[in-house]
């Protein structure tokens, strides 16, 4: 089952482009494994993606659905993905950086740029544990890139997030309304964090009426719980997931041997 | 009595492209109930709204003559209102957040995008319970959007309103001047929440040249003292209603009497 | 059966907006009875539509899915398209005159003006029977047409025609091919003359992917033949009619009589 | 080792974008069998394409490296390309009329279009058995629509032909000298037929630094004499051909037959 | 072999302009020699340099590969680059003013402008030991810089930089965070200051995917211990330097003689 038959209404409102786009994201079972690897867009040098390109290089053949990475790296990384068995690209087209007292969110290269790079959909924060003014420029900002990206048949994934650490105390409820108000202005794809009460997720599912998929997050607990995370969120109707230092901030062999056990979750029917 | 014969002015200065789309919002009778769905654009998941396609679906066949909502739910429900027997469609196109010290208005969709989706109207708030700057920034960016709808053909319903809770004491003062300064502009449509004194309703009607559309708020009281208040609302001139909360977040049975109710109310002449 | 049960592919590649446009021009069978009456853009003072408007009046009662129109006339009767229930209306663009040597095809108004009338679709002619120059340039402008009315969501329906008098030899083969042309072009609805063997009919709306509808040419024949070759279209696959002298250019009792008979065969459901 | 002598001339003259999408035509061995479908476009309704989705269908399952094809059928067909393993698709954006005195070259679509369906290529035709003054109007467009797919990162395949039927004399002499006005152009890409002498095709191949595909026009031949022609051209260093009519103009068990021996000797490794 | 594997990474993604003017600033070796005299962009009328074009034009014999230079600058010293044996010039286009709180980064010039002086690169400055707000404008500033540079074919050369004084404690730290952010960017050159431990420098040029070029600072230490940072760096896979004040804060014959050591040492063949 495709997102096409998956998703019926959607796709009666999705352009031909943007329809293509999402099909090379979502396997034909409607569901998609995406590697992040973006992370020195916010994050600097970052243990275990301190050289994106061979970590991406050693991943490629693991058969993820899609990597997602910032503009330098799709450019000199464009080679590994030119040819018609490779991995989708989503592109990080937005930088996010929080002050003492506000936080300042941008984009980093244009929407025309990643339709020249040939990349299949563009991503973009919307940090939600903000002070309201900074809701108002991050609903804008978004809606913005939703706007433009249209004519250039490039779907868009929104992150609603609690950036602050620890996270604060009505996080879920915070990212709940962010996931709500990104359906509101028109993402195609919903990432966020899954809730604890996986009932929460599923209801998320069912609402919002775009394909969710989960991230994980900082590097933290067991493999096994991991697992039993992304278990869940499948159960729960999620749409797949992007879990990056989860994965590749362990030893290669590890993190190998643990993205093929995620992807058996999300792909049952490939690996059966 | 259409809203071409009960509105004579308006139509004189309107371009067939707004009296087109007023003509579909308001009824032969030159009123309307619109139910409004939008409220994930500013709240996140509201009580009662957690899904609003399942909502809009099971509201769409009892006649209302058009649904408020955002533009993501826009663009996903359009298949349900692709028939000449549809209601309109409002879009919202504008979010607010009030900071501790000011609030930021923005929009969230572009007057191009609405055009395309083939909305029948777009809709803006106009918080007027801020300081001076702030209303300078508000008159700024509705006619702004007022200039901007005239090519497209969109007529544009604005909303003067208090946001203070409690209410300010002077709420209604406020917001009466509010009503002139959106008239003013050049607002095809007002929505605003009815005063306590009706002859307050009745003098804004008569003075403003623009039809009125009385908002609901959050949900309070009995169902009684509602029916009562849009009675006296139409009796005051009112040419119709746009309640969400105060119908939908009561049980779907309960809700859909009422609402049929609110349209006797509205439009005696159908149910006669 | 919607047009978009009827139609999987097309819809799963339509924009929101033109899918809302859509959906007001065929019916919930996926069918459409469209009067002509933007004759004067091209004929002038036609026998039997002298008064347009006057004559739009009388059918407005009688359930046609829609008008289709030139832009003065549009803009003169928006009031009587001003509600709900009223007809959709297709607007013709364009105007083309045949000289001794060569003919000249050109734009009488913008896709913008169309946008802001709220039209549910524009219409462009295709003379297929000249030389091949012209066919370059015809090929060129309707292209143009229909890239530029993508972002207004516009639907575009193409008439491939044979306009010469008496009509060529392989009228039909040319015409077959001009439809073929329309198709690759990207035209969202086809409008042709019903060729003599309905088999062929048939052939096209399986092979263009596109919804075909017939026209009618002058008036000629009895109605019973008129009812036959609609019949005989219907049952080949063809979408809908838009068939006007063949209707107004009669008594108006008998018109309506006519285009009342006509409306049971395109929609035998609504009638049964 | 400089940056020049480290990275050989031809892609390091390739564009990340351009590159990405060249890779996605191109196999592993630098070779492609491309499926042409676009004859529509300027043939109308030709014998054995008169359902190009359906025969596209058909073929979609049998490995080809990619399909030309034109605007309304690849909006029409997105979601049979909707996966990662779908082949690619170039785009057939022109249209070509000669008359008797000159031809009309137009473009029937535009690149922002093209950039939008997602297609891998655009395609344009070259015809060069023509006048003076048409190889400076052919000259300029094709310049400017390699000019205009640059930032859109997309390659432009040439094709430079004599249409005159039957072929004019010197017919192999023109088309090398315009596959070289192409290659000086800035062409990607050249679709040419194959010239009887294989050693003037291994010359073009060497000089004109440009990978070429031939292309097979009307059906001909039999089999047999189609696979050794193509046996010749891959030995003369041809990358690959877009061979349609010869193909498809058969039964379709047989079609499918020759389209796989075909691929064989395009893609030995592959076969092996 | 394909198009893809048949041509390395790095250029195979650079455009041809790029490819071309890059290539002039690296020499065979793939390294160069950069002699920045722009200090006057942020420092005024620094000790050394006070009449820049007479210290240009002593140094223009030398043999460096470039000179780093503004753009009144370039435009009055065109004429001593006006021959095919010139060093190339990379143009500073930007100027950095901190203030007490925050910092402005602002462009001096335009890249059409610097295309029309026939530069072969543009540079811009990367202030990173800045708060988080800043880090978002400086991002968004550098992207829009990359983005605009693209049609131009102009490399861009970026600067991560810690600006106080004295040095903060991370400095190194914060720079390498900034050079990993410029290289996600999508700049095409780094320059940047070589850390105390020359294996972390070792570790960024082969994780940034970018060539890198270090940084002299403010004259400090003698000659000796310049020549061994640069040894160092060379051997640790820097490509190259940019090293003013170290070299031309001294008397002409001694920068002169330092100048042609540090060749040396970066380009070891050329003096073989």
């Amino acid at each position: 089952m495709s997102i096409l038959t998956a998703n019926p209404a959607p796709t009666a409102t999705t352009s031909a482009g943007k329809l293509y786009r999402l099909g090379r994201i979502f396997g034909a079972d409607g569901r998609t494994v995406v590697l992040p690897v973006d992370h020195g867009t916010m994050l600097g040098r970052v243990q275990g993606l301190e050289d994106p390109a061979s970590l991406l290089e050693a991943f490629l053949p693991l058969g993820c659905d899609g990597f997602l990475l910032g503009p330098g790296l799709a450019a000199r990384t464009a080679p590994s993905f030119a040819s018609r068995n490779a991995p989708a690209r989503l592109l990080t087209i937005d930088t996010y950086w929080r002050g003492e007292h506000s936080g300042e969110h941008v984009l980093m290269t244009s929407l025309a740029h990643a339709a020249a790079l040939g990349v299949d959909a563009v991503k973009v924060l919307m940090p939600w544990d903000v002070p309201a003014e900074e809701r108002a420029a991050r609903s804008k900002l978004i809606g913005e890139v939703i706007v433009a990206a249209e004519p250039f048949g490039l779907p868009v994934m929104v992150e609603p997030i609690c950036l602050a650490a620890p996270r604060p105390e009505h996080a879920t409820q915070i990212e709940a309304d962010g996931a709500r108000m990104a359906a509101e202005l028109g993402a195609d794809i919903i990432k966020i964090m899954p809730p604890r009460d996986p009932s929460l997720l599923s209801d998320w599912t069912r609402e919002l009426g775009v394909p969710i998929v989960i991230l994980g997050g900082p590097a933290a607990g067991t493999a096994e719980e991991l697992l039993e995370m992304v278990q869940d969120a499948i159960a729960a109707g999620a749409s797949g997931i992007t879990i990056g230092r989860r994965v590749w901030q362990r030893p290669l062999e590890q993190a190998t041997e643990l993205l093929s056990r995620l992807a058996e979750i999300v792909h049952p029917e490939r690996s059966a």
